[in-house]
C-alpha cells in the first residue's frame, strides 16, 4: 500500500462489524474479511443475485462517518444485466460487483436468501375447515356503577358469560393494563377474543373496541435450515400469507448435531440460539402481517412444528441430552403456552400449540406431516419420508405405524458434494446422461429451457450455472449409472474414460464432468460415496421398518420436504433411496410439516387426532436395532444388493450388474462409518 | 471559597447522583444538595439514627475515585452515643454528623427506616390452619426409555397423576428448561410443587431434586406509606418472619390521590410507580428469606392487600380511573397470576393470589381486615375502621355488611401536623395535662418513663424528642379538650394564656407548647383543624352505615392498621373519632390487613370466605350521600355536636360546652372543604 492509497471506513450492519480498506476493495471483499456474512454462490460474477446490500446514508455520529450512496462504485454491466432480468430493487447493489469509494454503512439484509427459498416452502393449497381455538365475541357492558363497583374486567367477564355459556371463563391478565381504555373507546361495546382448548380453562385473551372481524394465526416450521411461517384467517381457515428465512442458527452450526455440540460446549450460549430463532420467526411475523396490512396484534394463535433439537431449541431447553443415548425428550407432548413467554411478538394474549414430538430423533415436524397425510386413516400402506440432514420415517397404516428417523446428513441438501448448492436459481435440478455420447443435458433453476434447447444459452448468461442441488446430485448419479458409467457398487468406471473427456481421473478416482463454461460442475467419486451413505443410511431406516411391520410391499410413497418434493420419484428409486413400489404411488407432498402445522392451526380436532395418533405410533430407534447396520450395508450398492425392486425393473431397463476387480470403496466407506459410531 | 479550599468527589448509591463539595461538608448537607433522600427528623443531633449510611470502600473506575473509610470524619460524641446506645452496626455512620474529608462512594441503605416501621406492621400473633394451595409430593420416575420415548416432563405428569389422582394435572412451561437436570440430579426421585386453587387447573409448578418439605409465602400488605410483608410456612402456616419498608412510590406522589394526579400528568412514568413498588417488594423478599436461611426460590405462592390505587399500581394498571367518579376499578375479583409475571423475584412458578378489592375505595386491604376480624360470622354489630390517608370501614353483623371509605387525609399519620411525625423513636405518643395546672406530661417512644418520671432526662438524651405522633396528637387534642384549653367547636381559648405561659398567641389564634428543650413541639389551631376534619369524615362515613344499617347501638369496634392500633380507645371517643360505644368493646387489632393476607395465603378456605363476603357487602358511597355533608359538619365538634355519646358520658367527665362568640372555625373549614369538592 502506497501513501497515496485512499482509505475508506465501512460499517456493516446489523452486525456492527467495521474496518478501514483501500478504495476500490470489492465490498463483497471487505464483508469476508471482516467475517460479515454476505452469501454468494457465483464465484463473484454478479450473476446469483445472493450477495445483496443496501447502503443506509446519513451522517453517523456514533460512527464518525458520512456515508452516500456514491461511495459505493456506480453498478457494472453484470449488474445493470443482474438487474434488468431479476427486478433487483433500486436501492439494493450487488456486493460483489461494487467496489468501496468512500465511507460507507452497509446494511446485509437478510431477506435475499429468503426470497429464494420460499419457492421450496411455499403453503401447499389446501382447504382445511375452520374451528380454531380463538373465537371472537362481540358484546356489550354495563357501564360502571358506583352502587354495584364491580371491576371493569369483571363486568366483561360476566357478560360474555352470559352470552356465550362458559361458566369457567377465565380472564388473562394481560387485559388489565388495557381494559379500562379499551372498553370506553368501544363505549361499552367490544369484541373479545376466547382461547378454547384441551387442558386449559376457556380465557379471554384479548379484546378489541367495538367490532373485530379477522384475527390470525400463524404456523410455523422451524426447519434446521430454513424456517417457513403461514399467516392463516382464524375464522375461515384460510392461508393468506406465506413468507421464508435462513435459520439464523446455522453460524452455530450447520446441521442438528454440531448444535447440540456447539451448546454443550458453550452452555451460557443457549440463550443465544434460542433467541436467534425466535428473532427470525419475529421478523416472519412482521412481514407477514405486513404483506396483508394486519398488526401483530391481530395474531391469536400460533402452531409451531420442528425436529426435537429445533423444538427443544424454540422454547429455550438445552438440547444436549437429544445428543445421545436414551436421546431423552423434556417434553414430548403437545402443549398450550403463552406466546409472550416465548418473546413473539405478537398480541400479548396470544397462544401457542405446540405439536407433539414422536421421538427423540422424531420431532413435531413429523407428527404435522403424518397429519397432513394422515396414514393412520387408510387401508393402503404408506411409507412418509420427510428428508433433511435428518430423514423422519414413518411407516404404516391405520392398524398400525411406525416411525423412525435416520441419519442422512447433509448431503441431499447439497453439502458434502464438491458442487452441490442449495436449491436457488444457478443450480442444475434435473440431468439426462446420452448412453452412448455419455454427453449429458441438464436443466437450470431459473431457466425454463434444457441446456440443449434453444434460448437455454441467451437466458443462462442472466443465471448462471452456480451448482448442483439435492434433486439434480440424485439424477446425476442415477443417469451415470444408467449409463454405465457407475457401477452397482457406485464407482466411477475409469475405463469408461476411452470413451469421453467428461470422465477425467482425480488421484485414484475418476470424475464426471456435467458443465465447464464459467464454475466446473462435476461429480467426484466422493460425491457418489456421500449419496450412497445418505440414501443407504434412509432405506435401511425405512428397511427396519418394513421387517417390524412384516410388510415389503408398499402401496403408497409419500415424500415430504423441500428435497422430496423436488426429486423424481423414478429416480430416487433407480438410486435406491426409497424401497420397491409402483411408479404412480410414488409422489412428492411439498411441506406436509409446515400443513400439519396450519391444520393444527385452524382446527383443534387435528391437534386431537395428531394428539392420538402420535400416542400410539410405535417408535423405532434405528440405534438399537442389531440389522440395521446390514441392511445399510446392502442399501449402498445401486439400487441395492439385495432387494430385486420387481416394480422398477418393469418400468425402467436397469444395467447389467457390473463390478470393477481392484475396488470396494463401499466396504471402505463402512470401516470408516462404523469408527465414526 | 478561596482557592485553599479543598474538594473531594462524593457518589451517592443506588441513586448514582454525584457532586464535588468542599472538605468538612457534612455528609448529610451533600445528599440534600444533591436531592438524595436520607431521612432525618432530629434536625442534624444525632438522636434520630434515621440518616444512617454506609461507606464504600475501594477504587471506582468508572468514578474515577478512590473511596476510603477515613475520608470521612471520625464519630462525634453525639454519633459514638448513639452507636452506643441504639447498637449502631459498625460500618454504619450518621450522615448529619460525619464531615466529608476526601473522596467518598456513599450507599444509602433502605433499612434504617424500615427496622424503625416494623415496629408499628409486624405480624399478629395468630395461629392459623393451613391449607395452602401448594402442596409438595414426592415421586419417582421412570428413567427415559428409547422404546418409549415420553418426554421426560411428561413421564413426570403422569408419576404425580398416579399418585395423586388428579387427572387434570398440567405441568407450568417455566419448568421446561430445568426438568430434565433436576431429574438426573435427582437421580429420577423429586419433589414436585402442585397448585391447586379456584379458576386454575391443578399445575406442577416447581421442581426439587430428590425431597424437598419446606417452602415458603408471602403476604404482603401494600400500604400507601409502609409495604409490610411476612414470610410463612405453607406447611405449617406459621409466620416465620417478618419486615416491612417505605412504600418507594412516595417520591411520586406523598399520599393516594396525588399518586393518581402524578400518572394522569406524566402517563409514561407509571411503569416507574409499578416498578418501584415491586422493587421494594424484591427487596423485602430478600430479606424475608435471608432472615430464615431460605432461597428466592423456595416462595411458591404469594398474597397481596392494599387499598385500590395501590393494587392497581402494583399489577401495572393506570388508577386515573380511581381518581373521579364512578371510581372504576380495572378488576375487583381476587385473581391468581403467575409471580414471574409481575417481575417478582421468587421461584419462577410462585403464583400470587390477589385479595378482592370491595369497591373503588374500599380496597383489598379492607377485604382482608374483614377477613381477619369475620363480623360477617357474628351476632354482635361490629365497626371496623381501617385508619390511612383513607379509612375504610366496615359495619354489620352475619346477617348484613356494609362498607364505605371516607377520606380522612394524612393528618392521623402526623403529616399536616405542624410538629407532626411518623410513630418513630423520639416521637410523643402519650400525653396528659393536668387540669389545673395546664402543664403536660408525656410519654417517648423509645423511652420507656413518662417525662415525668425518675429516669426519663437520662434517657431521652439518646433519643431527643423530635416529634409527635398520631396517637399522641389524638391524646394531645383530647387532653387540651378535657383540660378545658379547647373549645367544643375545636378553638384554643386564647383567655387561658393567663394561666399558663404554654398558650401563646401565634397571629389571631394560639398555640399550647407541649416541649421545647431542643425543638420546640406545640399544638397549633391549625393542627386542632386538621384533626378536626379527619375525624368529621371517618366519623360521617360510620355514621352513614348506621343510617344505612338503621343501627346506632354498636357491640365492637376495631381499629386496624398501625395508627388504630396504638391510639387509646378513650381518648378516640372522647375525639369523636369514632361512635359511642361500651369502652370494653373497642380494641386495636393491629395490621388486621396483612392478617387476613396471611390467612388467604395458608389456607385457601380463607380465600372463598372473603371472596363470598365481598360479593355480598353492600358498598356505600359516601360522596353520594345527600346526608354526608351533615354528618360530617356535626362531627367537626368534639366529641360531636348531636349525639349524646351515653357510654363515653359514663366513664369519663366530659367538660361543659364552652364556645367562644367571635370564632367559627369550623364553618370556615367547612366552606373551604365545600371548595375542594
Amino acid at each position: 500500500m502506497t501513501e497515496d492509497t485512499k482509505l475508506a471506513k465501512v460499517v456493516f450492519q446489523p452486525s456492527g462489524r467495521r474496518g478501514t480498506f483501500p478504495v476500490g476493495t470489492p465490498l463483497l471483499d471487505a464483508a469476508r474479511s471482516l467475517g460479515v456474512y454476505v452469501e454468494s454462490v457465483c464465484g463473484g460474477r454478479g450473476i446469483c443475485g445472493r450477495c445483496q446490500i443496501l447502503i443506509s446514508e446519513g451522517s453517523f455520529a456514533k460512527e464518525k462517518l458520512t456515508s452516500r450512496a456514491e461511495n459505493l462504485e456506480a453498478a457494472t454491466e453484470a449488474e445493470n444485466r443482474y438487474a434488468s432480468l431479476r427486478n433487483l430493487p433500486a436501492d439494493r447493489r450487488l456486493s460483489c460487483q461494487a467496489k468501496i469509494l468512500g465511507d460507507l454503512v452497509v446494511d446485509v439484509p437478510t431477506d435475499t436468501q429468503t426470497n429464494r427459498q420460499i419457492v421450496r416452502k411455499r403453503a401447499e393449497a389446501r382447504q382445511i375447515d375452520p374451528d380454531s381455538a380463538i373465537s371472537l365475541v362481540s358484546v356489550a357492558i354495563p357501564e360502571p356503577d358506583m352502587e354495584i363497583p364491580r371491576g371493569d374486567i369483571d363486568r366483561l367477564r360476566e357478560a360474555l358469560v352470559a352470552q356465550t355459556g362458559l361458566a369457567d371463563l377465565i380472564t388473562d391478565p394481560v387485559l388489565l393494563p388495557s381494559v379500562q381504555t379499551v372498553l370506553r373507546q368501544g363505549q361499552w361495546r367490544v369484541t373479545a377474543a376466547i382461547h378454547q382448548d384441551r387442558n386449559t380453562l376457556p380465557t379471554v385473551v384479548a379484546l378489541w373496541p367495538g367490532e373485530k372481524s379477522t384475527v390470525y394465526g400463524l404456523a410455523v416450521d422451524i426447519g434446521s435450515t430454513t424456517i417457513a411461517a403461514h399467516l392463516c384467517d382464524l375464522q375461515n381457515g384460510r392461508t393468506v400469507a406465506s413468507a421464508g428465512t435462513s435459520n439464523p442458527q446455522i453460524r452455530f452450526g450447520e446441521d442438528l448435531m454440531s448444535r447440540v455440540s456447539y451448546v454443550q460446549m458453550n452452555p451460557s450460549r443457549l440463550p443465544d440460539l434460542t433467541k436467534a430463532v425466535r428473532d427470525a420467526i419475529n421478523s416472519l411475523i412482521g412481514k407477514l402481517t405486513g404483506d396483508v396490512g394486519a398488526q401483530r396484534s391481530d395474531v391469536l394463535d400460533a402452531t409451531f412444528v420442528g425436529n426435537p433439537v429445533m423444538h427443544h431449541l424454540f422454547l429455550g431447553i438445552d438440547p444436549v441430552e437429544l445428543g445421545g443415548a436414551p436421546f431423552a425428550l423434556a417434553v414430548s407432548d403437545a402443549m398450550i403456552l403463552n406466546a409472550r413467554d416465548l418473546g413473539l411478538l405478537v398480541n400479548p394474549g396470544a397462544r401457542v400449540y405446540m405439536l407433539p414430538c414422536i421421538a427423540g430423533h422424531v420431532g413435531a415436524d413429523a407428527a404435522a406431516a403424518t397429519l397432513s397425510e394422515a396414514p393412520y386413516s387408510r387401508d393402503e400402506i404408506t411409507l412418509l419420508v420427510d428428508v433433511g440432514t435428518n430423514a423422519e420415517i414413518v411407516l404404516g397404516n391405520k392398524d398400525r405405524l411406525l416411525a423412525a428417523s435416520s441419519p442422512t446428513g447433509p448431503a441431499f441438501e447439497g453439502a458434502e458434494i464438491s458442487s452441490g448448492q442449495r436449491a436457488a436459481p444457478g443450480a442444475i435440478e434435473r440431468i439426462r446422461i446420452d448412453k452412448d455420447t455419455l454427453e449429458p443435458r441438464f436443466k437450470v433453476i431459473g431457466v425454463d429451457e434444457w441446456s440443449d434447447e434453444e434460448g437455454f444459452t441467451d437466458k443462462i448468461d442472466g443465471v448462471g450455472v452456480t451448482g448442483i442441488c439435492g434433486s439434480g446430485i440424485i439424477e446425476a448419479v442415477a443417469e451415470m449409472y444408467l449409463a454405465g458409467i457407475v457401477t452397482t457398487d457406485g464407482v466411477i468406471d475409469g475405463s469408461m474414460a476411452e470413451r469421453t473427456p467428461r470422465i477425467q481421473p482425480k488421484g485414484r478416482t475418476f470424475s464426471y464432468v456435467i458443465a465447464k463454461d464459467g464454475v466446473e460442475i462435476s461429480i467426484l467419486q466422493t460425491d457418489i460415496r456421500a449419496i450412497q451413505l445418505a440414501k443407504g443410511a434412509l432405506y435401511a431406516g425405512v428397511k427396519l421398518l418394513q421387517d417390524k411391520l412384516g410388510v415389503y410391499e408398499l402401496d403408497r410413497i409419500r415424500l415430504a420436504g423441500a428435497f422430496g418434493s423436488y426429486i423424481d420419484p423414478k429416480y430416487a428409486m433407480i438410486l435406491g433411496l426409497i424401497p420397491d413400489c409402483p411408479l404412480e404411488g410414488v409422489a412428492g407432498v411439498g411441506n406436509a410439516a409446515g400443513t400439519g402445522a396450519r391444520m393444527a392451526l385452524v382446527n383443534r380436532g387435528y391437534r386431537r387426532e395428531i394428539e392420538h395418533t402420535v400416542r400410539n405410533i410405535e417408535k423405532i430407534e434405528t440405534a438399537l436395532e442389531p440389522r440395521f447396520q446390514e441392511h445399510f450395508v446392502n442399501a449402498m450398492a445401486l439400487p441395492n444388493k439385495t432387494d430385486p425392486f420387481p416394480h422398477l425393473r418393469a418400468a425402467v431397463a436397469l444395467p447389467e450388474p457390473k463390478e470393477l476387480a481392484d475396488s470396494d470403496p463401499a466396504g471402505g466407506e463402512r470401516r470408516r462409518r462404523r469408527r465414526r459410531g
